[in-house]
């Protein structure tokens, strides 16, 4: 038997009649704005080969999505049976079919996620299921997809297109040599742009530290032996970055402290790493000091510094050792910004050529930091929700904490955040949906009138992240 | 002059009419459901004594219930004249109306609050009453109580039947004897059941300690001579408990902190604290130590374990000399859980022999830490709001918190935790008409359908306690 | 072109018709009591002095204003370009047309915040303006504020009356003469009073605390050679203050934490400090261990204590040495109370005499310590949110989260913490606005019933204030 299925036009709009009839006429203004995609982690190789495809509907919705399997697993359902690739040998399942079933029969764990609407919105919206996704369902829904995967319509640059998006950056690491986005600039596909993103070789116990050094001399032909000529390797890489199109770093830290190591300091650090004999405090220290480093050099060459802080990565060592890095087990820890950053914004939060976004997993911090800080330093923008608040209510928590401080101007706007490229429309259009309730409210409480509203709705949606990542 | 005094039947509900016409008929289908009481602090010989009784008004309402005293102590009204026992043999008030009158002189410092709530159901519902509580009506109203409570369907086993329990878990120390478990047993009254809590003999700086450890060597009739056999008692408790049908633990500390001490680094702890010579670092490392300890435990013998953290217990001195423990006087402190429990759930949290259930009295961690953990390890599961926290906001914040990342099947329904018999059901009945009007707005935005809304009230109001407790 | 300008007669209420019209009956009865203002930073000069002006719109509303230019130099505008006067002769804007210009200009910076809000209120309500702040009309609405501004009507005298100002309490340094004080109290202007704030003597690390120590033994004519006749001093001063009106002191520290050293202990840092010698942990532990000597002097002569807790001063370096304190670079931190004051609260929180008003930037501590700890200990009372706080949207997380667990009669009311005089009633009508609109969905939840509601409005608009700070 067959559940009809719909998206209710009003979904993440107020229940409230004016309200959400406000809301709406603020969405229609701005639901078809091109997409500004300027953080996420889409495979640039999807985009590059004309030839590329999504895969099968397992291979699109389940193997590689980190929010779907965790949740799966977290009801005691193994990696295994979602054919999640080991790193060790352990089989897994390869049965996309059957991987699927497992995942139709649980896929009610998501009521009430931001993933169960993501989902729901892309399997009719973009691959047009009409049907409830069950246990019962499931096969049917899969015929359908699997037929529509194999149309040319469904290529991911059909779907670049179809989709609307204006520019959308991918993130790549220091020592990357950026052949697909380099192909890309051939063709003159420039709105696909790559993102510098040194932690590899940044953070000394980064897995495979040594190595990655090696491959960025490699990449740099310039010989990494001291800590001076890795500074010149990076300054190297972020200038061949920005060449093919990049406008953004990226960094990754657990903790916000910034510092800045005097050069004997930061050079004899370099060395013990270099020589494998890296003192346990060496790299926590070390990471502080290349933040600092990195918000000179984005002085410098004008590369937007993005900082992502607060994710304890692997936390469950079984499943680490099993499946490896990214499997859902990355837990927040509690983050402090004021004294943190302290040291970086005093050499560089008053330097008009300097821009940081913030991402935090603390939502204690919007209103505590955050906002104060972005509300004073010129140098500062806010980025919007990320991770586990990238859903109506974190959005909605955010707005609450941080615009009466910062205003709306000294955000960032939004980013998808995502690698699974087919969920990015529906990701947009949660946002912006929630934006437009959310400017509704202000407006009806007497907060701002219709044209502020309708202004911000177009900066929220557009205009702030195209402004903050300099597109 | 007497005030009317009567229960919005739509309490607790949105004032949009929309929604609160959803919840309600929502709520219809659940609010009659049994009760699930799996985790409170009932006293068994309320139950396992046919004669029990209530007591006065006074004894009922006031002297034994810290959430309404500490409210009336914080404006100035001594403890004393609220008939609250001393332990160091200052004079109390033994007057019950005069407790009572000063009480209802002072009701409207309730204003707002849960307890104000709570009272209020439990008067008109339970007790019958009509008009409004204050100073002018204090007297007749004690008067209709203490002739309900003199009547043989105010009995704590006919409430029982009417306030439709199916089933309910005291709280009791391993070294308790459980007669009155043992006796009810006898009788086949299985829906009472014991919960097995260590604290008092498993962290080292529990007042009487030492003569906790010889009371536990008495009842499980083996000899503690050393860690080795400590746990041999701890083992042989919770078979005994298991068999009297306990299914779960309960651990209080002040921090969530883990580990797992080797047994020579246990054996000499524990040998110190026997010998009355633990160091100052012994107590919280060995109280880390066994709450692993207690999880090995748990995935051996089934026995559900849940871990209550973050209060700071007998912060005012004086109270605590004068009145002693639970005195209103526990204050909450700032909770870890990703690095603390992060020793423990990487031994037992992938193994689905074991479950544990976490509570907190920091809100902050609800959807920094707790969520996405619970959202990850098959073993974990959340406990509702406790304490402060179980209130109509409170579980507000905890379902927006919570659930966009761990879904609701994480979750492990509600308890209420309580020691007022009588307080029983108008605790579950706001978690029953929170839950759906929180549904019935997820059911608006267009987030869930009414047949998932449905299903999710059934299991919010009593399938995820069951399935959590194993019962 | 011109845009009409009106406020919103519901704003701050929900849009929700049945809550905004209960919300508005209940404002109606508590729109027009007179302000209690016992916490603020209004000059004395300005109602001492009857010649006193309110100076130029830039004056009046941008160059002394922390809340305006923090955000508009978030946004890359110069401070020297709003007129904010520089400590180190950079030259900085002097044309009150030209900074009144850019403000308006970049008016729009502040749509959804609480800023934007006051001043569209003040200037609609207070100054008559009927065209909305933009670059295009900046100069008309200038012409009108500066004549408006030149007549009698608009001096602080005769506005102190039009806005029905009961009392109104300053702050002022331990060290200070209070002359203007002394003038009004021999005028008989009873309204003002002064508030004892020996930060600048307390903390030994204060800018110029040698320099004040000789300026407070100068105004107390005592010498201060040492500890004891430092104590003395600040008693002779505490007991001037209370002659002059004072009912309350106040105290800023950077964390909550609380101690009481021995005398010994006490002296010996103090001579250090005298000596120029001070440790680096003695400024701390110095300010810890006054807090609790000002609560024990507090149990003596009645005054009441605020105590201000969580803002990182002066965290921009730059913006410090060029413009100096209060420019809006100070940043909240995280707090705890929990432990921090028990050692004041053991001494003190439980004495009749004492009442201590507690200020956090920290909202997270809301639920979590604040309100707990006001629900027992019969001293505490909770300020009203503080700063960034002081929000439409700040003040319902406080009313959620404090409420449930303390009651309103743990409350303080509200204050409004300015110096910008002007606003005054702009800000209280907000708190008004949020209480009446807070009460109003409690009572449609069923939680209260109208006279409750009645009786709380009245009561958070008025009479809190007045009997937290024994006005």
């Amino acid at each position: 038997m067959s559940y009809p299925w719909t998206l209710d036009p009003d979904r993440c709009f107020s229940p409230l009649l004016s309200q959400s009839s406000l809301a709406r006429s603020l969405y229609e203004e701005v639901k078809d704005l091109p997409l500004i995609c300027p953080h996420g982690h889409v495979p640039p190789s999807l985009l590059s080969n004309p030839n590329a495809s999504l895969g099968s509907p397992a291979e699109l919705f389940v193997i590689p999505d980190h929010y779907i399997f965790r949740m799966l697993y977290s009801q005691g359902i193994k990696l295994e049976s979602l054919g999640v690739p080991s790193q060790d040998g352990t089989n897994v399942e390869t049965n996309g079919r059957k991987i699927w079933q497992l995942f139709a029969e649980n896929f009610y764990l998501f009521r009430a996620t931001p993933t169960g609407l993501w989902i729901k919105d892309e399997l009719i919206n973009v691959f047009g299921i009409s049907e409830k996704l069950t246990g019962e369902s499931a096969q049917r829904i899969y015929d359908q997809l699997e037929s529509k995967l194999a149309q040319p319509e469904y290529s991911p640059r059909a779907l670049f297109k179809r989709f609307n998006i204006e520019v959308l950056s991918t993130t790549d690491a220091a020592h990357d040599t950026l052949s697909e986005h380099a192909s890309m600039r051939k063709e003159g596909m420039t709105s696909v742009r790559p993102t510098f993103r040194p932690d590899a070789v940044v953070n000394l116990d980064a897995p495979k530290w040594r190595k990655n050094i090696d491959t960025l001399a490699d990449v740099s032909r310039l010989e990494i032996r001291d800590y001076k000529s890795f500074i010149g390797a990076l300054e190297q890489r972020r200038s061949f970055f920005k060449e093919l199109g990049a406008t953004a770093t990226d960094h990754a830290a657990l903790a916000a402290d910034t510092q800045t190591l005097s050069n004997t300091e930061a050079e004899s650090m370099f060395s013990r790493a270099l020589a494998g004999n890296a003192n346990a405090s060496d790299a926590p220290r070390f990471t502080a000091h290349m933040l600092s480093e990195m918000a000179r050099m984005s002085t410098e060459d004008g590369l937007v510094m993005q900082l992502h802080v607060g994710s304890r990565r692997n936390h469950n060592a079984k499943v680490f050792k099993t499946f490896g890095l990214d499997k859902g087990a990355d837990i927040p820890v509690a983050t402090e910004w004021t004294r943190a950053l302290e040291p970086l914004l005093n050499h560089y939060g008053n330097d008009d050529r300097f821009k940081l976004i913030l991402f935090t997993l603390d939502e204690t911090t919007y209103s505590r930091e955050l906002a104060p800080l972005a509300g004073h330093y010129p140098a500062l923008r806010l980025g919007p929700p990320w991770w586990f608040f990238d859903s109506v209510k974190g959005m909605e928590r955010y707005f609450d904490a941080v615009v009466e401080t910062a205003g709306i101007y000294n955000l960032a706007g939004f980013n998808d955040d995502t690698r699974a490229f087919a969920s990015i429309p529906s990701r947009h259009d949660v946002w912006r949906r929630v934006s437009c309730n959310w400017l509704a409210a202000e407006t009806l409480k007497g907060f701002i009138d219709e044209e502020d509203a309708s202004e911000m709705a177009y900066d929220l949606a557009y205009g702030l992240a195209k402004k903050a990542y300099n597109l």
